[in-house]
């Protein structure tokens, strides 16, 4: 099902009609193929994504060559180069959709003068980004405390749906494990 | 130098006498020994921490007995296990004095209530959480893209002055290192 935005924002803070208009008028639609790119290393990035249907991918890509998955989104997630996006330095990932997709994408310069105009979107934000910073240190926390089985059902569980749409390899990669240890994990539970 | 949290708000927020009296009212301070312990695993954490004077560290113990630093903080950072202090969830992490340390302490309860009072509080935090995240992010990265002397010369960054107060085998441990090799790469930098 495809997400709303304003009911995602509204699942946090109470909005009026006219802040929801508001808010609306400052995004723009944007549609991607399957395997399309929406953000490249190098590139300055100007905005983040709120996925309305589809499922993308941001990677970094080392020297070897090697892939690292570093988030996934699908509906109701944000996503961008983060560190790129807040701190107007260059891109060091490829954010690529892996379904076809619709995006609303929300511009920093726009989003900044919504803040003046209406503070209660920078609560909205504050709590979205203590979200992510708690999720990351999740991430980092169950990497040393859990098992890779254990692991792989966190993912299920912050990921819904996401098992039957995006290849076992990317999972794996995501995770940080062999693709075989995951399909050793899916079989002992299945 | 001790840190002035006042200073510390100011550079990101422009704040009236009455809004700095106003967040200064509902501080604690906290005066913490070396090797005193801060928080516990299994706590429910109500505060954040911001270290006026001092060094602290915030560390995992896995299963097998072994520690991972989480998270350094010397004067002008702020410390606790913020997983914990956001979710309400009981705390996994030991934070620890690894000086003496003089900290200010702010409840979360009172803070909403500020932020009620005084939304401009909500920039400080939103910005604040956003460095937090972002730092994260950075961290995640450079692990997959940068040799271990680059990590290291990047955490000389970060943390000014920290190498002269924290043991080797600490600063190795954050990095994910073995001490022989910050050893070896201190070397060839000296």
């Amino acid at each position: 099902m495809p997400a709303d935005i304003i009911d995602h924002i509204s699942r946090e803070i109470d909005l009026s009609e006219l802040e929801k208009s508001e808010f609306r008028s400052i995004l723009s639609e944007v549609s991607l193929h399957k395997k399309e790119l929406l953000i490249k290393p190098g590139q300055t990035v100007q905005n983040e994504y709120f996925v309305v249907e589809g499922c993308l991918r941001a990677y970094y890509l080392d020297e070897q060559g090697n892939k690292h998955i570093i988030q996934f989104a699908i509906e109701d997630w944000w996503i961008s180069d983060f560190e790129a996006f807040f701190t107007n330095q260059p891109s060091k990932l490829y954010v690529e959709a892996i379904e076809d997709s619709k995006l609303l994408s929300l511009n920093r310069t726009l989003l900044e003068e919504l803040y003046n105009r209406i503070p209660k979107f920078e609560r909205f934000f504050r709590l979205k980004t203590t979200g992510a910073f708690v999720s990351l240190r999740k991430r980092i926390l169950s990497s040393l405390e859990k098992s890779n089985k254990e692991r792989y059902l966190d993912f299920c569980e912050t990921y819904p749906e996401i098992e039957k749409r995006v290849q076992n390899y990317h999972i794996a990669n995501y995770l940080g494990m062999k693709p075989e240890s995951l399909s050793r994990i899916r079989k002992d539970l299945a």
